[in-house]
């Protein structure tokens, strides 16, 4: 669909439904002023100048690089982030590297503190930005990168050879869009869509209107490679080639329901343009009485196994959380409490939360022994419960002894309480915290989860695409 | 293992556990005495003279055979069938011979009566023995016959000319252990071993030890085809070729379980033999207490459907009951409602039997929609259930759509009791009696049952091998 062909059949392209006067909108609100502009580009002038000393005087071949969204030209108003790279050449030691990213860090940003993603990197606020001061090393290549960050640059230097001031626009207004439907950030609990990401989407089709007719109709696995250079395979639903390292997928974080959502809101929007797709929902907090109407309603049985939150940044903290809800609702099923739903939470303490549509099962569960054919085996099986007091059988069912015997648990909440809890799938700090204390609510007990998870249980209860 | 070999290692053959003599005192018990045979054989040839008489005045060229156990000296002591087989040649026409059939049958039993199997026939009673006059065509070979009547002269005369005295005795005594272990029988309630097959197998293994030592070591599936001439591929456990027809399997009536049952009660005799294997077991009626407890102890969940038994010959109510219990079994399965096993019970009422692990389901069940990339299913999918106030979602799940909607059944009786019911499959004769009026029974309230159906909930609830 080409928008420079109003004679197209397409309604999407010749109906006016609203979409350019809704995108206005959106731009007004979300386009940086030039004030702000200003303040920005005031304090990030002072700041390069000041880490470009810096670093020369340690190293006289280092340069430096403005790089994110800020440096582009596609941050969206409010935000707040500056990013500052040192570039030092390959040759340097990686401790000496890291030794003057972190004195140029400091003496950038005097009142920084340091912390770690691949290196170390000196973070601070000046005049209400965030700024990061991060080294690297200044290669030929991306291919040669030895380190994430040295990524960086060459994203920064390929995204500004092609963003002219509409794309610009568009970065900002998809950006929006995703946050307005919570599938922006590459962090490991959104799983959504980087802001590189949407750049290069943006990009490549050419717009914020274009990207979401396109994705209106994608058909997973969809496959992107700008510099046509990909060479390997990749089983994520969404497949965009980093133009700057052939072996990279930049939505390799990307979920396949964020990649969904996406669809779904690209459907949604362009039938009914409207501004409050580009504003994030915050749920309002369940009520204990709502959240009473609810279980009732449903009739199943909600589980929560709460302990005290790990003290972990979020990017470790929920695949933990994640890894943990898995095991546990595997753990459950096993015993045949079936699962309805799950999720987790995190707050001070942290929720496993799973709803079961069983959470009670009978006395007894049918074993099923070897085939009878297997001679040593099943005479094995047959003598071990043949006098067993407890056992009804063995008899045969099929070509196989079958015995049936009294279950281990015959609650979820006997199963939760038990230490057969720790023989699950745990995230390894989850289980820690797990072997200090937990507590196990069941059913109606979960309303003593409202007060900390009052917006995720509204979330929870009343889920929306 | 040779029984010729007494120096050989294996303990069947050389400890002296007791087996001859358990066999001895058992061959006691159920060989015919001579007084038992002069009768049976003094009824056999004065009605074979009167059948021949009556054929041969018909059509001269007619013969007569005596067929089954009783014209092989290897009936059970008490056994009291005795099969005439009226031989017509095969040029005659079908109609002709049923309707000489019927009339030799009435001149030999004056008070017999009709029945009818592939040809109609007349059956009677005759000095407490039970007699069947069955015309058949005579062929050149069995791999001509028009029905299978037409195959019984051949085994007949297969057998005469390979059973001695001494075979005769052990098919007796094997056919006495299928009976005492509940697998001897082809009808479709027992779906065991026939006759027929069961003086195969102790032709084939050379008696009735021999015949155990073999099959406690089978690893179906087993093939045996005495005449080396099978071409047919079958799927049975138990293959056995029968040697006037290369194309039939006469163990393909029997059933896994009664396959895996001989192979159970081969290696518990020869490891122990003992004289009540032989004795079938009379389960007693359950008493109402003995029900309850075992209800107690195993938390599970009986329900029956009970009616009036089709009036039906148990080779045709039997199939129907069973194809019964699996379409309800399935119904209830599908619907969330766990099964833990089934039975079927007939005497004047029929009865379902189905004890259920899950017998209640949360009111709103999960409904996987198309993924999302499917546009116009999708788009259908969330249009259908956006705006149902009754539905939770659509919301996003992996690539797809899902919604929560009140489910059609909570518990198992409401399904039970629902025209739902005739939704699964099920016998025509049982679909047409539950139409008439039938009764649901859940929990404890089974307990109505046992007036009519003690010792089959006694069997159910204590099963063994």
């Amino acid at each position: 669909m080409s928008e420079e062909d109003p004679a197209s059949d397409d309604p999407d392209a010749t109906s006016d439904n609203g979409f350019e006067s809704v995108v206005a909108d959106i731009h007004e609100r979300i386009e940086p002023s030039a004030d702000e502009r200003e303040r920005l580009r005031a304090v990030a002038d002072r700041l390069v100048a000041r880490a470009e000393a810096a670093a020369t005087d340690r190293c006289p071949d280092a340069d430096i690089i403005q790089a994110g969204s800020t440096a582009r030209n596609t941050w969206v108003s409010g935000d707040r982030d500056i990013d500052i790279f040192v570039r030092f050449p390959p040759d340097l030691e990686r401790e000496q590297l890291e030794r003057y990213g972190l004195e140029v860090g400091h003496e950038t940003l005097p009142d920084g503190h340091e912390e770690y993603a691949e290196h170390p990197y000196v973070k601070g606020t000046v005049e209400g930005f965030d700024i990061d001061v991060v080294p690297c090393f200044r290669l030929e290549s991306a291919t040669e990168i030895r380190s994430a960050v040295d990524r960086t640059p060459f994203h920064t230097q390929y995204l500004e050879a092609r963003l002219d001031d509409d794309l610009a626009d568009d970065v900002r207004l998809t950006k929006q869009f995703l946050k307005g439907i919570g599938a922006y950030g590459s962090d490991l609990r959104t799983r959504g869509f980087s802001g590189y990401l949407t750049e290069l989407l943006v990009v490549e089709y050419g717009g914020f209107r274009n990207l979401l007719e396109a994705a209106a109709n994608w058909h997973p696995q969809v496959e992107l490679d700008p510099e046509n250079h990909g060479r390997e395979t990749f089983h994520d639903p969404l497949v965009v080639i980093d133009p700057t390292d052939p072996e990279r997928n930049v939505a390799a974080v990307c979920s396949p329901e964020n990649v969904a959502r996406l669809q779904h809101y690209a459907r949604s929007f362009l039938e009914t343009p409207r501004v409050e797709v580009f504003e994030p929902a915050a749920p309002e907090p369940l009520s204990e009485s709502e959240l009473r109407t609810h279980l009732e309603r449903r009739g199943t049985t909600p589980v929560a196994v709460r302990f005290e939150a790990p003290d972990l940044v979020e990017d470790q903290l929920y695949p933990q959380l994640q890894k943990s809800v898995d095991g546990i609702a595997t753990g459950l099923d096993d015993r045949g409490f079936d699962i309805f739903r799950a999720t987790t939470m995190a707050d001070d303490t942290a929720v496993i939360f799973v709803e079961l549509a069983v959470s009670e099962r009978p006395a007894i569960e049918g074993h099923r022994g070897p085939p009878i054919h297997v001679r040593s085996h099943a005479e094995g099986f047959y003598d071990a419960y043949a006098d067993d007091p407890e056992a009804y059988g063995p008899f045969i069912a099929g070509d196989r002894y079958v015995t049936e015997r009294p279950r281990e648990f015959t609650t979820a909440r006997e199963f939760l309480a038990s230490d057969r809890l720790f023989d699950v799938g745990l995230g390894a700090h989850v289980e820690t915290a797990l072997e200090n204390e937990y507590e196990v609510l069941v059913g109606e007990e979960i309303t003593a989860l409202l007060e900390e998870f009052g917006p995720e249980l509204g979330r929870y209860f009343e889920p929306h695409p």
